[in-house]
């Protein structure tokens, strides 16, 4: 999930934005943490290396940029979105590194993940410390807006770990249809970017219609930005997704282009099963890796699941356009959708 | 950490009473969970055994024991008291079901734990969905006290969370002073009882010197009675605790009465410590751990362990004393803390 960052040309500006923003009270959320997990956190998020040295290596920042516009499209100061915007960025945190453990993951951002160093038990702990930091950024407030935050980031932090448990179960079946996989990712990506982009609205007491509205942006932005996500897993280039290449198919995941090609009935399905069975099993050959890939083309899934991208994202764009919310706000969350809609690989 | 089971001879009726009372209500909390682990939870909960059939295993139900006695002793229904008893209770379990893989604890109460029988994924999951279920459970509830319950159970779950670092940490060490211990039991074990024994009456919106009074009689009652489980630890019977002999030993675990005897000078504290840096690397032999039993029996930490639980018990029952709380309701209290506080081992 790495192209253009924070900063770099091609980059939409609010992610460096919301970064300076969000960045100061996340580094003060962060630092509450017992000190016998704090350096792993800061390992985790990019902020030290191994060693303890600073480092900026973080994650792009795409969900507080998008709790930001959404303070903004309710005519809100930007500043508004902060403690919902540090809260959904530690849950996503903390699911990042118990799906680390979980799926095995020896390696994240081009580095070394934090169970893979730590051990499970240090990213086991430094996860559950992560959840409970982030809902109390908006518990402690006293706010009634932060109460409606809070509800809204805890519904889809549930969802998020729904999401989760059914995408571990699809990796002990065989097949899993196209809209069982839709429906995984929903909960999975699709909540939390949904969250991100009304809770700034909540905040901001922007109108029952208005915050639903940016949630249902959120929503075909986060199936969009997943599907992309789910073409890198399997043709994206190790340089560019700091993952090994077809790293979903080495796990077995049943992402959307691999579900698409085991609905299309043939010799080709019944060949790309017993392989994915295989990979259940033991280590792939690279050989039977680059087998599995063609069947997948061949399928016409690559295809099928750019197409699904694109129409999540002009979903999102006409969704944006139907809501009266403020023309800036408006034109940045577009830009950003695009960004995550449209990524190379 | 089994004596009489609820319902059986010797157990206080609260506890038997607090079942009746509150699991209902956690069953409904549970059957939201996602199908594809609500029979892991249900497993680990002994609702059901390995193949799925109804079992009645289920812990002594402490910590809701408390809660409902907490609302009845600010005067208030026991029926009050439940959200947050469920809550905790959830909380309680997220807790175990993580811990037994970080403490890679492959037996709970007689029966094999559920990473040990399901897999680390699903217990780290199962774990994740339970601690956002509980704080759901107050969340979601339109009473401003069930935002101020919700706050005191977040911020009690995230000391437990600590306590459960240190812990970890404590392990690393060659010695831990009993100081550091005691400090680390307070927060792994005190402050969900504290929670426990205060947040009906929060619930109840008793003034606030009761509720913070009651939380005072949990700590005490939680520290005697982790002390107790600290003696269990080491010479506990495994028909009684469902644990294997000495098993804090085992796992260099820095319980009280071994700190204690790591702070006693002389060869024996050489010898002890040389033989627990042993176990951290390697399974002991039975005549080391024999040994490890004598050398912490012949420095007298047995006996400052248990002194320590009886004086724990006693400050929890004098606080108890000092509250304007409803009478039945405080010699239920006392009950409960003399039966936590004098288990047999």
């Amino acid at each position: 999930m790495q192209t253009a960052k924070p900063g770099q040309p091609g980059s939409p500006p609010i992610l460096s934005r919301a970064k300076e923003l969000v960045y100061p009270s996340l580094r003060e959320a962060v630092d509450e943490l017992h000190p016998g997990i704090r350096h792993m956190v800061e390992y985790h998020l990019g902020w030290i290396d191994a060693e303890g040295r600073p480092d900026s290596r973080g994650g792009k920042s795409v969900r507080p940029a998008f709790a930001v516009l959404s303070a903004e499209a309710a005519g809100a100061p930007a500043q508004t979105a902060v403690p919902a915007a540090v809260a959904i960025e530690l849950v996503h945190n903390f699911s990042l590194l118990h799906d680390d453990i979980m799926d095995q993951d020896r390696e994240r951002r081009h580095r070394t993940t934090v169970w893979a160093r730590y051990g499970v038990a240090a990213g086991i702990i430094s996860g559950d410390a992560l959840v409970v930091l982030a809902l109390d950024q908006l518990l402690r407030r006293p706010e009634p807006a932060a109460l409606a935050a809070a509800r809204r980031v805890w519904a889809d932090t549930r969802d998020m770990i729904g999401g989760q448990v059914d995408d571990l179960g699809f990796e002990e079946r065989v097949a899993v249809t196209w809209e069982e996989c839709v429906a995984m990712e929903a909960q999975k990506t699709g909540a939390l970017l949904a969250c991100s982009a009304c809770v700034g609205a909540i905040l901001a007491e922007a109108p029952a219609p208005v915050v639903e509205g940016l949630a249902g942006f959120g929503m075909h932005v986060g199936l969009a930005f997943q599907a992309v996500d789910d073409m890198l897993g399997i043709w994206g280039r190790p340089e560019v997704t700091g993952k090994p290449t077809s790293s979903d198919l080495r796990r077995s995941k049943k992402s959307l282009p691999i579900s698409a090609a085991l609905e299309v009935e043939g010799p080709g399905r019944d060949e790309l099963a017993g392989l994915l069975g295989d990979f259940h099993t033991r280590e792939p050959a690279e050989s039977e890796l680059e087998r599995a890939v063609e069947l997948i083309e061949s399928s016409g899934s690559r295809e099928r699941t750019a197409r699904y991208a694109a129409d999540h994202l002009r979903a999102a764009l006409e969704m944006l356009d139907s809501l009266p919310i403020v023309p800036e706000a408006h034109a940045e969350l577009a830009g950003l959708a695009r960004f995550l809609g449209e990524r190379d690989y």
